[in-house]
């Protein structure tokens, strides 16, 4: 392991995400919020923390390797997800726990987006800002490791994905081959929130609501600047420019950027994950709107807007104004299990993401084959690609862990006294980072108990770790050598 | 497909279950409870039914191969369950449904144990009788179709166990092996029956309740004499000696034979699977009994007896007099989680069988250590034996399938109008065949609505099919040819 290494990746991360706080700043500037003190010590100490644990060891270079790339995603996510919580914490308008503040920083940069917080509507424009800004940045964190580390480290079966990144492969030197992808996945990430920010504001949202929503809607996030969320506009128009980017937004980033390069929609048409998931989504939204229509608690029009909103917003876990608890019948629980699904893999959705659920449901059938021809040979596919057995052994060890550990936290949270529906669906929530639940916790999560919110804090981090990223420091065998 | 061998198979099983009916009919004729009649008619149905299938194909003469085996074995647990219920519908003291008649018999037979009926201490005896001798058929059906057929047909990784059952190995024939290995299987189980029906008689049952209870404690059944169950009895020695023999019972049978036939213990002390069970148990009781103690519920006595037994009920998916539902916190859900462990393979156990679960962590722990040395050959070993990655694989199928199965029936479920933790608990009771639940099922199953209860009834033979045998049926792949 290359600590020293390591550190000073760490250190360029903290003062990185310092200067993103200097946004907040101009907007409360702006706003006159008298808020700017607030960012202005989140920055400091942040910014300090980073200097102090950058300078010690400034001068160490080394090329990165497959292992050091564990520790650095975990890293990323505990330490800007402690860091962020500052500026929630010195805010004098919002006057959060500690464990309230953290909650709501993990939950914005993983792009959960569960909110402890109420009263949204009157909270000061910079502090809301900052919110959204938490989840954008998250978004294309979540992005550039879905592209650049997680094929590297052969996480889940997304060994898979080891070849399509775009830039320069060097075999497992981490560092170059990650700045060059980031470059490309940043720019697709910001004409995609440009255009959704300018459909935003031709919809009817004013520039500080439009770029706010735009931010949580690329990050297939779910915060919002209102406590109704995007139901709030009352607008079919909002409602379906947001349908639209957060299937964008669900939708593999390296695809995207390779369209964009190639001025071609091949790589759309050609993807197996894309095709699996845009059926689904077509069948969830027809189930979801017929039986909304037939069971006559909505006019047509609302049954279409509403149920076409809530189960892409459910699908593709932003979570958005998400009514999907007050539905009739099986409807909540059905979306709900597509959360599971989630996006495509390299997308800001959460869940365990298409493509696994693709190759579990092709394994699946495999299994029925080789029990009625038991000496064939049969290979799984995916498009064209031959799937190696090695990868889909990942993705049964990824979905079992998946299982476990949503089982596991299920029960601390039951003992923690919470009811069923609530516990259910509050773990559920968070570790696809979907973010609304049922019961207690289908508005917000603010009333439930704080040992409760510690254990949905890990849910939201092993979600966005892919189990196994955590799981491997867990292990001696990782620490040994 | 060998049709005509297929239907004279299943000819013959219908009239020798026929047969079986004509001992309850001795018990009415014993205790005079007017009943006789019922299952005279039952039996000359069944039989009239078994002589008209038979009668057209008896000189068909074929060896049954891997491929007919599915089909043997679905349509064993479909016609035995529909037949079943004949007595319960015929007889004038229930006055019961179709539906219910057949969830009853469906639940009797796959051991599964969820009633429909109330008022079980003033049933005739004869009808008493009939429940639990169906419960123990069905035990001594789980148990040679897991040794003899399961492993030919390489079901969810039971390919593991293709040399180690009882009998000569003769590749692909099933019939001769089924037989010799069923007569050896046949014999153990009996001397369990009589040992446990001799305890619970020495323990104060008379020999009519012990007798009884021995059949359903054997076959993991959970079916009762009395509506109160086991605690009926308020019975410590009882409660002691159910729960041993229910571990018993919870144990793969061929060892069982193997210790008996080499005189030996060494069969139960090198087996890596029963290990691995008998911990889970060790700890799941340890924790049971402590929280019970703990929570000043019941005393230190009180919190010994029944923590261990409700564990052991639970865990061996015997699912006796269970009050765990109503025990404090999370301890009904995790006497829950652990009936998917279930028992050991080749028991009468429900669940996925520990040797699964085993195999599933083993493969999780390999995952991480692939994880952190890529290049590494690392195997998965149960105790000596290198497992081939293709029992694995199978393995990994059976969990996603039984996940997804789970999934699909209790959306349903709540579609039909169930709550949550209704639907949630009936689909997982059903398909683990542990039998009781939580919410309206806790105590019976007997005020669901209808169509919830043939959901139910696909989920008991889901669970005894080991998902896979009926999944086969569906795919047209199995019919070609
Ligand atoms: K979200
Ligand atoms: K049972």
């Amino acid at each position: 392991m290359h600590f020293a290494v390591i550190a000073r990746v760490l250190g360029v991360l903290l003062m990185m995400f310092s200067l993103t706080l200097l946004v907040p700043i101009s907007v409360s500037l702006w706003f006159n919020d008298h808020n700017y003190m607030t960012f202005l010590w989140g920055f400091a100490v942040t910014f300090g923390s980073g200097l102090a644990i950058w300078a010690p060891v400034y001068k160490s270079r080394a090329d990165l390797r497959t292992r050091d790339g564990f520790l650095v995603t975990a890293l990323f996510w505990f330490v800007l997800g402690t860091f962020g919580s500052l500026p929630l914490l010195f805010s004098n308008g919002l006057d959060l726990s500690i464990t309230d503040a953290i909650f709501e920083s993990i939950s914005g940069l993983t792009t959960t987006g569960a909110t402890v917080i109420t009263g949204l509507d009157t909270l000061p424009p910079s502090i809301l800002f900052y919110r959204q800004q938490l989840q954008w940045f998250g978004g294309i964190g979540i992005i550039v490791i879905a592209v650049a580390i997680l094929p590297m480290l052969g996480i889940g079966g997304m060994q898979l994905y080891r070849a399509e990144a775009p830039g320069p492969v060097k075999d497992n030197k981490l560092t170059p081959r990650i700045t060059e992808t980031a470059k490309a996945l940043f720019t697709t990430y910001l004409v995609f929130t440009v255009a959704c920010a300018v459909a935003y504001k031709v919809a009817g949202m004013n520039w500080f609501e439009a770029i706010c929503h735009a931010f949580s809607t690329i990050a297939n996030g779910g915060f919002s600047t209102h406590d109704a969320s995007i139901l709030h506009y009352q607008s079919p128009a909002i409602m379906m420019i947001c349908t639209v980017f957060m299937l964008i937004a669900a939708t593999n980033f390296a695809l995207h950027f390779f369209v964009w390069r190639e001025k071609s929609l091949r790589h759309y048409i050609e993807d197996a994950e894309l095709k699996f998931y845009l059926s689904w989504i077509v069948i969830g939204v027809l189930v979801t709107v017929a039986y909304l229509a037939g069971s006559q608690a909505y006019s047509f029009s609302d049954s279409f807007y509403l149920g076409t909103f809530n189960f892409v917003s459910t699908m593709t876990t932003a979570g958005f104004a998400s009514n999907y608890s007050s539905f009739p019948s099986f409807l909540p629980y059905m979306l709900f299990i597509f959360a599971f699904v989630g996006g495509c893999a390299s997308s800001t959705g959460g869940g365990m993401k298409a493509i696994r659920v693709l190759l579990l449901y092709k394994q699946g059938v495999r299994e029925i084959h080789r029990l009625i021809h038991p000496n064939a040979i049969i290979a799984v596919k995916v498009g064209k690609i031959t799937v190696p057995d090695r990868v889909i052994e990942s993705v049964w060890g990824f979905f079992a862990m998946y299982v476990v550990a949503f089982a596991g936290m299920f029960l601390v949270l039951i003992a923690t006294g919470l009811d069923l529906r609530t516990a259910f669906s509050a773990v559920g929530a968070c570790i696809t980072n979907l973010g609304p639940g049922m019961g207690e916790v289908a508005a917000h999560y603010g009333d439930i108990n704080s040992p409760a919110k510690w254990v949905l804090c890990f849910a939201m981090l092993l979600g966005r770790l892919e189990v196994f990223t955590l799981l491997v420091l867990f292990s001696s065998a990782f620490w040994k050598r």
